[in-house]
């Protein structure tokens, strides 16, 4: 057992595990001398599996305080490397994490987008797991393009392009990549204490002037409810400021798929519109509204009404698509590929990963639409093999959805409503019926139709 | 992930541990099949040790339904090998077991009078680990006894002795073995549920007709207090129940150490004695107590008066101190030294590991004796060596404590109340000072003294 003398007071006391994992089972609260103990031994593998389960459980059980988190937090991002960014850059290095949606493509669009209006995006993002579509895999579909940068190769393309978008470090955060992999299997993954640290403490160890942060509530998010949500994005935002970075949370509705499509190459192909200006409202809306928020933190704008401005208008004007086709070439892809993926009005398409067939699902009744399923859209998704069920799944990138409609718009009988992209010749009898169940017709129209997925903006 | 398809009125359902961990977390109650599955995950190694750390913590916090413990006892009692027994021996097959004390060497003197008495005794014991002593490390310290037989041995020493007294065989509720391990160090050895069922299942697969359970409460138990020993207790006789084996539960006082000596050889040599009908009163009337019960139970006895007689008899008479002798010969102790240790009125202190040497501390007080702490006795033989801080800590046989005056005695200043073997030349001043408060003498008699070790008897 690892065993470190604690000066408390004056006093020396000796630190074990068991000891920590009783006190906080009964109740009690962990000192911060404590947590940093804990955090070490996790980092260093000198606790045991079982001892790393037995606390994740007791820290589900019983939460931790905002003191015992942020401290958890802290402990957690100084378990590996902090990134380092040059002096002059200093206020305008900004992030944005979401907690995971289906169709969820923002990243995507926000951080070329960023980088045109002069921010630094250092995004480190995910792979998907679950229901929940990874940044990272989307960008793989796209040949060539490679996610691991080391700190030098980050700091070049901020420099070079203002925004790269990467896989987390081996060396940033280990005690979170070890945690979070145990969490998985021992029934504590949806702890809201370890969901904020885990979020925070990589962020922080970005080294981030301002977080925007999207969580994301619904049928189709790990957090079905509103209440939760809310909870968990207080944590983070309390938190975030404690360790310095100005931090502000979106809680956003995630009952259907952001956007049109759900599947890696299918997003990529819609976020290349968006880049041009031609994304559809509810995403471009999103993108905007969490842009201009870290615009405005880091001084790059006086109030939204110029965040906004100036986010719709890099959009328009071709210099975030310039700044994503930059990007690509500096994260691997082929430069004739990256520019003609760039060039509006190309068929891209073809340059993309696609599934051998497609089939069109036709509504079976007129009126408005009331509902598309996020989570049934996100299973047929996995289904179709665009997803991971398990960490080592290997995925494919071509297949995936596209949804024709939208939630509240007028549909007929008969009206193709989605388009699934597949690889076997016949799309199964089982998902074609998830998919009709998972679309909802009405005669009246939707009576609380949000003009935007945004529900609450938590400061 | 080992899944097996469960069948439940007629669906088929997949089980998997993290499902079962976070229907626990959740206050749900577990199926049969469910903790079926657990168990077998835990003997197969297929639960990660991580999951099994949760497992167990949950199991701590939510506690299980009574249900639910004779679930896990019978799932944990089919991990392994079930001892089995000549036709004939059924009814006869009974055994003790106690949740530890200090001085508890009740087992030693037990199995050979129970077996003097007619009955078969398959005793399966304990290494001593923290404050508690073990009856196998007192055993070794009699050079050559080997405290590992097969089932095969078992049965012969049955069959020629009538008692044997060894250690958990590999195959003997494999299930716990692992969970048991993993307890210590994830801060639930003390969950009631866990307790008992580690107890009952090896119990169990003894395949006992009858067993007395000795369960301590006090400053020498680990249950401090007399709710939680009086709630395992009722748990243990109603699981034991359950599975087909009379149960009953003896309530007894760990606050001052049992009997005279603490330590390996030095509970041996007051064994010995006791086997000689020397004990002191408070260790042959629980000897007695736990005996007559189980002769009681299994037939052997009519009455308590009978079976108090018939025990007394054994040990006075010298049937126990035989069985004892011939037990010893059975387990590899060499027939010379064992006659010799059970010769009455021979110097048996040279024949066993003794210490270099020998401290007697005075009372700094006369009055009457009103407690003689029994956690301090065990830490301060512990540090003189007699015990273990972790399972591979070494034993030292010789090291240990005798106490010459028990509770409620008259003492007088200056008369030596405890004498001290020690193998350093010098008895550590800190050890001295302990023992010095562990003592306290008032000048009032006893107020509450008890004429016996028992509180309570549960049926």
């Amino acid at each position: 057992m690892t065993e470190i003398p604690k000066e408390d007071e004056n006093e020396i006391q000796i630190l074990c595990i068991p000891d920590l994992i009783i006190k906080k089972r009964d109740g009690k609260q962990l000192t911060k001398k404590e947590i940093e103990f804990f955090i070490r031994c996790v980092t260093e593998g000198s606790i045991q599996p079982a001892q790393l389960g037995a606390m994740l459980m007791v820290i589900y059980i019983q939460e931790l305080s905002e003191v015992e988190v942020t401290h958890l937090t802290q402990a957690m991002t100084s378990s590996g490397e902090i990134l380092k960014w040059p002096q002059e850059w200093r206020g305008s290095i900004v992030d944005k994490h979401s907690t995971g949606g289906v169709g969820d493509k923002t990243s995507i669009i926000l951080a070329p987008a960023l980088a045109a209006c002069g921010c630094k995006v250092p995004m480190v993002s995910g792979r998907g797991l679950g229901f929940t579509g990874g940044t990272l895999d989307k960008l793989e579909s796209i040949p060539g393009f490679k996610t691991s940068l080391t700190n030098e190769e980050m700091v070049e393309s901020l420099d070079e392009v203002g925004c790269c978008i990467v896989g987390q470090t081996a060396n940033l955060v280990p005690a979170d990549k070890i945690m979070y992999s145990t969490r998985d299997v021992t029934g504590t993954a949806d702890s809201l204490s370890l969901i904020a640290a885990s979020i925070i403490s990589k962020k922080a160890a970005e080294q981030l002037d301002a977080l925007v942060l999207d969580v994301k509530t619904g049928l189709g998010a790990s957090m079905k409810t509103e209440h939760g949500s809310q909870e968990l994005a207080h944590m983070m935002v309390n938190i975030g400021k404690c360790l310095g970075v100005k931090t502000v949370a979106f809680l956003t509705d995630m009952n259907s798929p952001l956007g049109m499509a759900v599947g890696n190459s299918l997003e990529i192909i819609e976020c290349l519109g968006a880049l041009h200006g031609e994304g559809v409202p509810d995403l471009i809306d999103l993108v905007i509204q969490l842009g201009a928020q870290l615009l405005m933190d880091c001084g790059k704008a006086r109030d939204k009404n110029e965040a906004t401005n100036r986010l719709t208008e890099v959009l328009n004007n071709g210099s975030a698509a310039e700044k994503f086709c930059a990007m690509m070439k500096k994260q691997g892809v082929d430069p004739d590929l990256a520019n003609k993926l760039c060039l509006k009005g190309s068929d891209i398409r073809e340059l993309l990963p696609r599934s051998k067939f497609k089939t069109e699902l036709k509504s079976q009744k007129s009126g408005y639409v009331q509902r598309i399923d996020a989570m049934t859209c996100a299973l047929v998704s996995n289904k179709l093999g665009a997803g991971r069920d398990k960490t080592d799944d290997q995925i494919n990138f071509g297949v995936g959805l596209e949804i024709l409609f939208s939630v509240g718009q007028k549909i007929k009988e008969g009206d193709s409503w989605i388009r699934v992209h597949h690889d076997e010749d016949v799309l199964s009898p089982v998902l074609e019926q998830l998919l009709v169940d998972g679309l909802s017709v009405d005669s009246v129209p939707v009576s609380n139709l949000r003009a935007s997925r945004v529900i609450d903006i938590i400061t």
